[in-house]
């Protein structure tokens, strides 16, 4: 045998041990260098989604919710199967110190943390530079994806800059106004807000259409734009939740598969952050129905992701929350189960049966045509007398009903209208996920990004 | 340059970009042989802590609580350095679908699931081989230790067999009757409950030291013994909590620490299951105190398990818990804060508190010596109410009104005085952690120790 076969031999296998595995299981455990890669480069791309209030009850109430609930084994959801850690959201706040979605969106950002509200600035209101703007500055392409108003707190602070969150006009001024190198900073934006675009002031529709954007008001016509540069705005606030959409609306899947076609074409790379934004707001109105609702749309966007970064094998995608919201519990008052059948039993939301209740007045007829489980006549009176409230408090006593009913049949329990503190979970997949492993503060995940981007 | 270097240096240069690092670094990840065993070996020893109903809520309320809560850099507890992923907990119960802690304990313990309050049985009452059984097979020593009767659920399902967890006496008894290879079964026994050994029917205490065993009540009898079989019962039920133990009592730390030092003579091995049993009874209490109170004490235990750990090279470590108690969240009522202080200014538990009410009827002086926040003129009144209720209904509500006035200046909310099935967090550390990573079920755990415990 040969000195210099016997040396590689004897390199492996000194190496081996270290690793403490043999070298062809190493090797083969990432089958190929684009598997081995995953662990441990720096990606040219990344897709960043955030589930707005996904605290860890919403991930297994999701899973006991696609399974049924009741089987001995019960199936992973795409999360499950790329679980890597947690991460801590507190902000630095003097007053506060259970985040709000400004200043964990920032932290994931920009790597700095700061005071609820913040967009993407600091204590002295300084701007923090953030990974998407570190994208751009390397030329790469960028986008962001939301099923609220793309002005939101979660997506205004990867793209823009603003003292408060309420300012959502400043904020897409800032996505136009702004640009780095002379070009504009966010490629590709797709949620929610035609009112903060579309203003009496300004119409900032027709000027990004005159920087070459493809302007796209629906699913059809966001299908069929061909555009490197997309602006699509879907309705005047939020999207409608999934389970209430019409055929007009795209799911955060469509919009985040149209994000991946378009900013890939790019070679330089891209960034994309994608926001489940209303399993938060489902949380807030603690209101179990919507949020697996948005679960649904979310899991099916993460796996849209996936399944490009599994083709491309230089993109790292992370889904994380950013806070969890509501308190939420499965199991309720001692009961030892959490009954996802009624959920099932459902075809549309509580707000979206509210609304149709209040505006038919037919509340036996809207109840049957979208509840497949039988209200008491208790319950049923209960809706008859919010009736004859004045207009104002009907809506919130309606849906109230409708949702006490839900969580009394599911065993859901809930402590606040706010969001609570707990770690949330980190999934991640594809070069560079190593960094997220364990325990993460959330402004590691911003120096992480910045970092990634800048190369 | 010779030949044979060249070729090493290509081989590590090949391995390098695999591994997607330099070799240097990939090897001082694992800074020598102790350190690389550490991921991938069978474990010599196993210590797997329980923290009975420790969701993921208590561990971040137990890192805000030790850091005050309003930093913007929280410090990490000990359990945070060693994050590796989660469990699945849900048994397999077809009246139930959110485990107690027999069902979950068994799937650790045996690697199967199983019907709520089964101790390792299957549902034809089947005994189902513990990894604490497979190690006595393996001429390893065993122990138990936990702050509850040591005939409780959870030591219950690794040491013995039974239909119901509510059998404390049979369980005792299967202690000491049931033989592996003819030794007695577990050579550590550490906790509470005399009353099921020392008994009317049979004193198994005398038993246990017919056969060699030292037999210690308290604290200091414990550290004195040198012998390698101990069974140390310090309670007639469960141990007092952290926070109201006198020094006749030992710690979970202390218990652990002995366990360790008496198992470890063992060249053969050990396995060691330690649970930090009260953290549930907290939770099912609604007692925010009293939670802290036991994290602290389960903190300090693992601590002791990551120590002996580290010299020794050889251990498994894993920190788990068997599922969520009380739905417990961080924030209350729309409030965006947690707020610890008051937990710091409390010297004893609401639980013990109220016994010293009852006794004292002294409400003012009890409350002075224990409490160093003013309770309100109303919250003093309800306690006077309460102290004329009937004798039976005077204890529950005392303490509720105690409970109730932390939850309110702490911002704790709690769903449930039951489970709720979350996912709970998974810490891991030494040889074979890397099984853990990501996200298990349950009974991967069982199925992991058992085949450590083989070798």
């Amino acid at each position: 045998m040969k000195k210099w076969f016997i040396a590689s031999l004897l390199t492996l296998f000194v190496l081996a041990s270290v690793f403490g595995s043999n070298p062809a299981t190493a090797a083969g455990g990432g089958s190929g260098s684009q598997g081995a890669d995953q662990d441990s480069d720096t990606p040219k791309n990344v897709i960043y989604l955030i589930g707005d209030g996904m605290g860890v009850t919403y991930n297994t109430a999701y899973r006991y919710y696609k399974n049924g609930g009741f089987s001995e084994d019960m199936a992973d959801t795409e999360f499950d199967h790329h679980l890597v850690g947690q991460q801590k959201t507190h902000p630095h706040d003097e007053e506060e110190n259970i985040t709000d979605s400004a200043a964990s969106a920032t932290a994931m950002a920009t790597g700095s943390k700061t005071y609820n509200n913040a967009i993407a600035v600091d204590h002295d209101l300084n701007e923090l530079e953030t990974a998407l703007e570190v994208a751009k500055a390397s030329d790469k392409s960028t986008g962001l994806v939301a099923t609220s108003e793309i002005t939101h707190a979660t997506p205004a602070s990867f793209g823009a800059h603003d003292e408060s969150r309420h300012n959502h006009a400043e904020i897409a001024d800032d996505y136009f106004d702004e640009r780095i190198n002379d070009q504009m900073k966010v490629d590709v934006l797709l949620g929610g807000g035609i009112e903060y675009f579309d203003r009496e002031d300004r119409n900032l529709i027709e000027e990004f259409q005159n920087e070459g954007y493809d302007f796209v008001s629906n699913a059809q016509e966001m299908q069929q734009s061909q555009n490197s540069q997309l602006l699509g705005l879907f309705s005047e606030g939020g999207l409608p939740k999934k389970w209430d959409r019409t055929e007009e609306t795209p799911s955060l899947e469509n919009m985040t598969q149209t994000a991946i076609d378009t900013l890939s074409q790019d070679e330089e790379g891209f960034f994309l952050m994608v926001e489940g934004s209303q399993i938060d707001w489902a949380g807030h109105a603690n209101d179990i129905a919507g949020a697996m609702s948005e679960m649904e749309d979310f899991e099916a966007a993460f796996a849209a992701a996936i399944d490009f970064a599994e083709q491309d094998g230089e993109t790292l995608v992370v889904a994380t929350a950013d806070h969890n919201t509501g308190g939420f519990s499965l199991g309720l008052d001692g009961e030892y189960n959490w009954n996802a059948e009624p959920l099932h039993e459902m075809h549309r939301t509580p707000e979206f049966i509210t609304e149709e209740i209040l505006e038919t007045e037919d509340i036996e007829g809207t109840v049957d045509a979208y509840i497949d489980w039988a209200l008491t006549s208790e319950e049923i009176g209960a809706l008859e007398e919010a009736l004859l409230l004045p207009t104002a408090d009907r809506s919130g006593e309606v849906e109230g009903i409708i949702k006490d009913a839900v969580d009394k049949r599911t065993f859901t329990g809930w402590t606040t209208s706010g969001h609570t503190g707990e770690d949330v979970n980190v999934y991640a997949y594809g070069p560079g996920k190593d960094n997220f492993q364990g325990l993460t503060d959330n402004i590691e995940h911003g120096d992480f990004l910045k970092s990634f981007m800048a190369q």
